[in-house]
């Protein structure tokens, strides 16, 4: 099942690489052997898998993350219910064991792909009877998230890539593969984040803060007017939904660097949901969390007092009438209907959040960042993001 | 309505910047001062502008390019189904302007926001009555446009921003903002081409073509295992559609450096119609294509004939039976119309784009790249890229 190392590791992947390839073999070898001694025992072969369930998935208020709870499950060859599961497993882990054996960089789409094709077998009535391993990237990518659980390897650890949209730019020196980046040195341009940003070496950083804006079109203004530089900041786009690799390279921003990081999105739902990814994870990977949340990330803005202000504590507001009146957009029903979703979560059960929502179920109004670079970037940069940093304006 | 320099240029832009904020100060300047000199005359204040019609659209067979007609329109202030759309186009020149002097980098959203608001006023009976300067960005996106083509500039050239998914890697040094950046160390991530790359300085460049590839995951697996550094390639991808700037980038390493561009897609219409756009520019907007476009670039692949073969030229297909029966997505509706939508544009009227859309409509079949690392980073990297590479099996 697993072949050794035929292709020697070529010179044209970074060493960093070849430490990382090697480091995961063994994981991935040494657990599935742990299988293969059973099956020469004589015993039954079985997996023991943490539950990747909604049931198991629990809200750890102390640390504020969403974790994996205690419960498993057995994935037994011998019961005929699971023999499917497992065999797709196994065949899954020698696809990417074979991968990492010959300096392959799959993706999920790839081992899709390679794992795909129709069995052939007798059945005990001696008909040929065909089956296909996997027919959708659905079951594969579930059978990738056994994997990752039960080897207790993310799938960048297994030097498995995706698709990358985040970048950064700010005063920081880091190391990616052989080189050694300057992240103040990008022109206009930005650095792309890798798919592996654990492969990540911070070497020095000159920074106060990480900002970290859902859109790129306002992470290019803010970058190229000198926000970075003038505020001591490490800013980055997630460009919309952020992908693991920038949420893993924000958390070790705050985690390594002690960083303070502030979330700036569009003033709705969508927006909130994209910092509750950042900050706690998604619901149904939360065995990802532990690595990829940020538990300390703030919401900086834009929101809802910022647009009408509060009575309560005397704050005013951003925005004048007229421009409220210009700006606002109404909000729309599967926005409303988010909002109360988001209600539940237990992460958004603060009194600050309820005020927010409350105010937004109210007004029925949500607000777009570039609503406030149409009051001026100046206004931006200078006045809005200094301000709700300097008074911690923000929302946990 | 065009304010002096009342702000300071920031040192904490770029010199480009400030350059390039210069010049298109002037332009826009002079072009709306002949409009003023007219009111001070007497004369009737009317712009001449380039038609931006279907009609007007020509495809330029020796340039092989989408191009604008010589026929023009005339927006008349004193006409009175004109009058907005006059106020409208004096407006965004201002707000324009005014972004240019201020040292703003606003995005066409931002534009949008800027310029919308309500005006009241007394109707020829003495009511009063209101009107809004526009509603939508569709509105305001036209009037920017309409900019555009009249004074002659794009968009980038007077400093507005947008997003940007553009990302390159290989052996060749460029001049962005103030910053010299080496595109051959960017560790495992990569460069993220800016919003203006007319403002790049192509330094030194050690490559022999350009490969543009569509999917930003089978990017970061060529680029990892090092496909630029082996073949002296500077690959590039747009991460789906291909943004302004990505185009215009791609576009200016083949002219200004010669280099070969071969583009590499999906092999279903919506592929096609990425490489449609890079190499002749879209329909809707044909008045950017003398700049955006790559008249030359070539669709490497993946071509239908790389799945099933050619029988006519003895050329054999890239996979197996029993890969075409795993890797296959069968077309839906959507993409048979597509094709036949694709055979209608004069460009892809040649002998081998009609192979290629019949063969596409016999087979009602379509192949993502990742079917073929599917069959290993390796084939793709050493097999078929260099093979098609060295063949010249494109189609232009």
């Amino acid at each position: 099942m697993f072949p050794g190392e035929r292709v020697p590791i070529s010179s044209l992947s970074s060493s960093i690489d070849v430490k990382a390839r090697r480091e995961a073999m063994e994981k991935l070898r040494q657990k599935f052997l742990e299988l293969l001694k059973k099956v020469l025992n004589g015993e039954e072969p079985k997996m023991i898998i943490p539950k990747r369930t909604l049931s198991n998935t629990i809200y750890d208020k102390e640390r504020k993350l969403l974790l994996l709870g205690s419960e498993t499950f057995e994935r037994n060859f011998l019961d005929m219910r699971e023999a499917r599961k497992f065999m797709q497993t196994v065949l899954m882990a020698s696809i990417i064991y074979e991968a990492l054996v010959n300096n392959e960089y799959p993706t999920i789409r790839d081992l899709y792909y390679r794992g795909k094709h129709t069995i052939r077998y007798r059945d005990h009535r001696g008909r040929v009877e065909e089956e296909n391993t996997w027919d959708e990237q659905r079951e594969s990518d579930a059978v990738l998230r056994d994997i990752e659980v039960y080897v207790g390897l993310l799938r960048e650890d297994m030097l498995i890539l995706s698709k990358e949209k985040g970048k950064v730019v700010g005063d920081m020196r880091i190391r990616s593969g052989d080189d050694v980046i300057d992240l103040s040195k990008m022109g206009h341009g930005a650095y792309a984040i890798e798919p592996t940003p654990d492969l990540i070496e911070f070497i020095d950083v000159n920074a106060e803060f990480v900002l970290v804006v859902e859109k790129d079109a306002v992470f290019q203004q803010l970058h190229r007017a000198g926000f970075w530089k003038k505020y001591k900041a490490i800013l980055v786009t997630s460009a919309g939904q952020p992908d693991r690799a920038t949420r893993r390279f924000v958390r070790r921003l705050n985690e390594e660097l002690g960083l303070p990081v502030y979330i700036l999105t569009d003033a709705d739902p969508y927006g909130w949901y994209i910092y509750s990814v950042f900050k706690i994870g998604s619901i149904t990977l939360s065995y990802e969390s532990e690595r990829l949340a940020t538990p300390k990330a703030k919401f900086l803005g834009v929101s809802m007092t910022d647009i009408f202000g509060d009575p309560e504590t005397g704050k005013k507001p951003y925005l004048t009438e007229a421009e409220r009146k210009n700006f606002i957009i109404k909000a729309k029903k599967t926005d409303i209907k988010r909002a109360q979703e988001l209600m539940n979560y237990e992460w958004f059960k603060t009194p600050k959040w309820m005020k927010e929502i409350d105010l937004f179920l109210k007004k029925q109004s949500k607000l777009e960042i570039e609503a406030l670079t149409g009051k001026g970037l100046r206004f931006l940069m200078d006045t809005y993001l200094p301000t709700k940093i300097e008074t911690q304006d923000f929302i946990d």
